[in-house]
């Protein structure tokens, strides 16, 4: 991974996100500050120096991300007081803190944290910037307020918020080379004191270059119109490709609005984890009892693990906090009490009918839900990269096994709605052997994949 | 990976080996052909064209090799009779087939397929050629019959058979540039017709770059000594740092000796899984019965079942044939053998004594033998890269828990051991829960790992 610090413009006003805060950099959206949205996002591309250009209320953007420990990165401050003015006066003022090429961006400005991936594995002359262009600009965008760029061929041609003949727009977000400092010098000798005079004089020079967005999203947030479109924008990007149908269709839209609830309170996504499984083993152990009425009782608790379970995921992702070990846990989690689920509704059979068949039944319903979810990771890693579509419409996931378990015990009818589950699990295990065959092999050879024991 | 083509040389009579065979790269080393093993172990590089130069014997090397397509690879052939002359006439003879880089081998050396991964890697100049280079060659290298090199900085500075002031060994694994023939063509008229000879006059131009080797082995086949120290170095490293103590010491040393007997029966490595698992499945159906005297057959059939497990594997890795599919197969099937192993024991437990505990421990010693397996991948490769050491010397599993259960069956200890197989591997599924959490946080962003649901 580069090591590149980032330089973040945070002086501005913000006039038109008053209605909803002061402190434009500490506007909150779906339980982060703009600019923690900015930092955070920056993080994952492994960005862990920043250098913050504060201005208004200066001291409370400070107060709030402070040494920026809590994020894991460091940032350290520079107050530019005549923010009234243009841009290009902040970026100035952290001109002694980069001597290297460094990131540029914008507090208020929201972006799949792809873009800055793909940014930072272009080649970049010391003489030469980048700004990452829109060519598809979505609807949301306020186009009257955008700063428009005209390209011809790798380079950018002309810059401002009022170019007429335009083809693409300003996302705010560059690779710069101390080579800028000296180009702002100069506009602002010439009456521009913009952060665009500066590109202009580069353009001039032939070496302001630029990167198109592929299909990833940004967002200008300046008013509360702008605020709503990136929450749409970003909850739309928790549905993900690998969802199942009940999960689709059932689950994500009530885990959605209990996420942005769960943002609030400050729970974190390993708790949220846990609260699910505790969740999930109350409901098995109404199980355990076997007669109908717990059974509806233990139906409805399932059901809702089955939703809360989306919500550590969900958290995690608003709030820009992912971790592996988060993953795992939910993970291990999930079959224990997938497990424990089984375990409970056999039982509960068995105590009240006497049938041992149930056991054995049991036992193969949880084998195939196991060997489901031991198989998932590879299943939908095989079928990424645009593969998807060809993938089986219907995905036999957690979600589906647990409406299935859910409906089975509000209809009280345990043994049959088991040997469902045993045979579906285990025919979806030997359907996936099978796609894994032709997928797996080919001609490739395989050099670090052993045999696993 | 790199599109290159390789060179084989293979024209020489090998007269040492004569009495194992008499077409020298088709002499048998662990189930392949020496020439066989040459293609497969470039093929895992990632080279898929082929020119090989025979010579003795010529049509019975093209017979056995035909175009390459069984191999999944394209092998054209280029004929030398003058194959008692040096081998520069056969490099020579192959010169209309590389325009470019290429890879040049010898059939009778066998090597670490990481060598070439390396060497791949390495840039080359158009008047370049680079040689792999032993620093510190194994006890079994002849030495006299070795070919010496002398390296000053990063190039050669004098190559040959009697060289008597050398600082490493010739492997035998190139990279040419085209440049190669016009220096073997004015070694021959300088009347020396050897490889070396060419080597020289690219050594004068400083144009003659060496790698040195790292811990990888290579060995060079010239008689029946040296095939011996092969077989035992190709068998040396089927032993894996994952390997856990049950198999180091009691099953891995009995599953390589079953695995050589195998390879002369020309059974496929998925085969072999297939075949251990209709093995654990007989151990199972025994148990399911109860009684003491079948529980012994049971374990008896188990603990063949655990030996044979490593076979499949072991095969593979010896035919150099690993695919990604045949650790699938054997990982699901291993799970399935699992789950009815411990299922048979329960049921024959609770046929014999009528205890219904044993469905609920056994239902617990499933959860946790599978919840181990599910992050064994993970928990080994968490510890790669050298962090080996640091792993708990104790590895917790498959082969430590089919010995409990063979242990458990032949003591007529069923309920017992279950308990105890519950409790360590649920113990074990929970301290990974912990390793994981010290391991796969820090500070490090996760791009790719989502939460899996």
């Amino acid at each position: 991974m580069i090591k590149m610090k980032a330089l973040i413009i945070a002086a501005g006003q913000g006039k038109r996100l008053r209605p909803i805060g002061d402190t434009k950099p500490l506007v909150s959206l779906l339980g982060l500050s703009l600019i923690e949205r900015v930092i955070l996002t920056a993080k994952k591309s492994g960005i862990k120096e920043f250098c913050i250009v504060t201005g208004y209320n200066g001291e409370r953007v400070r107060d709030a991300l402070s040494d920026g420990k809590k994020y894991g990165v460091d940032i350290q401050y520079v107050q530019n007081d005549s923010w009234t003015r243009g841009n290009a006066f902040s970026i100035l003022k952290a001109r002694d803190n980069f001597k290297e090429s460094f990131v540029l961006l914008m507090a208020d400005h929201n972006y799949d944290h792809k873009i800055l991936d793909r940014l930072l594995k272009t080649k970049i002359g010391k003489d030469e910037c980048i700004l990452c262009v829109d060519k598809n600009p979505r609807d949301h965008l306020n186009i009257d307020d955008a700063t428009k760029v005209r390209t011809v061929d790798h380079i950018i041609d002309a810059i401002g918020k009022d170019l007429i003949d335009y083809n693409c727009i300003d996302t705010g977000i560059f690779i710069c080379n101390p080579v800028i400092f000296d180009a702002l010098e100069q506009s602002i000798s010439q009456g521009d004191e913009g952060l665009s005079g500066g590109i202009k004089i580069l353009a001039k020079r032939h070496k302001m270059r630029y990167m198109a967005l592929e299909d990833n999203f940004w967002i200008d947030v300046d008013d509360k119109i702008d605020r709503k479109n990136a929450e749409l924008l970003i909850c739309n990007k928790l549905k993900k490709d690998t969802d199942g149908p009940v999960s689709k269709i059932l689950n994500r839209p009530i885990s959605l609005r209990i996420s942005k609830l769960l943002l609030k309170t400050g729970i974190t996504p390993n708790q949220i984890s846990v609260l699910s499984f505790i969740i999930g083993l109350a409901g098995a152990s109404f199980f355990f009892v076997g007669e109908y009425f717990y059974l509806i009782l233990g139906a409805m608790l399932v059901h809702i693990h089955s939703i809360v379970d989306g919500c550590d995921g969900e958290v995690a992702r608003l709030k820009l906090r992912q971790t592996k070990y988060g993953g795992w846990l939910d993970s291990v989690l999930d079959r224990y009490a997938d497990a424990v689920i089984i375990l409970g509704l056999a039982y509960g059979y068995w105590s009240i009918t006497g049938d041992m068949t149930i056991w054995i039944i049991g036992f193969f319903a949880l084998i195939g839900t196991f060997l489901n979810s031991y198989t998932s990771d590879k299943y939908d890693s095989i079928f990424k990269n645009g593969d998807m579509a060809k993938r089986s419409k219907f995905r036999m996931g957690r979600d589906v096994r647990l409406l299935l378990i859910v409906i089975g015990a509000l209809t009280n009818q345990i043994l049959i709605m088991l040997i469902i589950l045993a045979v579906i699990a285990n025919f979806e295990a030997l359907r996936r052997l099978v796609v894994f065959r032709n997928k797996l092999d080919g001609d490739m050879p395989t050099i670090n994949k052993e045999f696993v024991n």
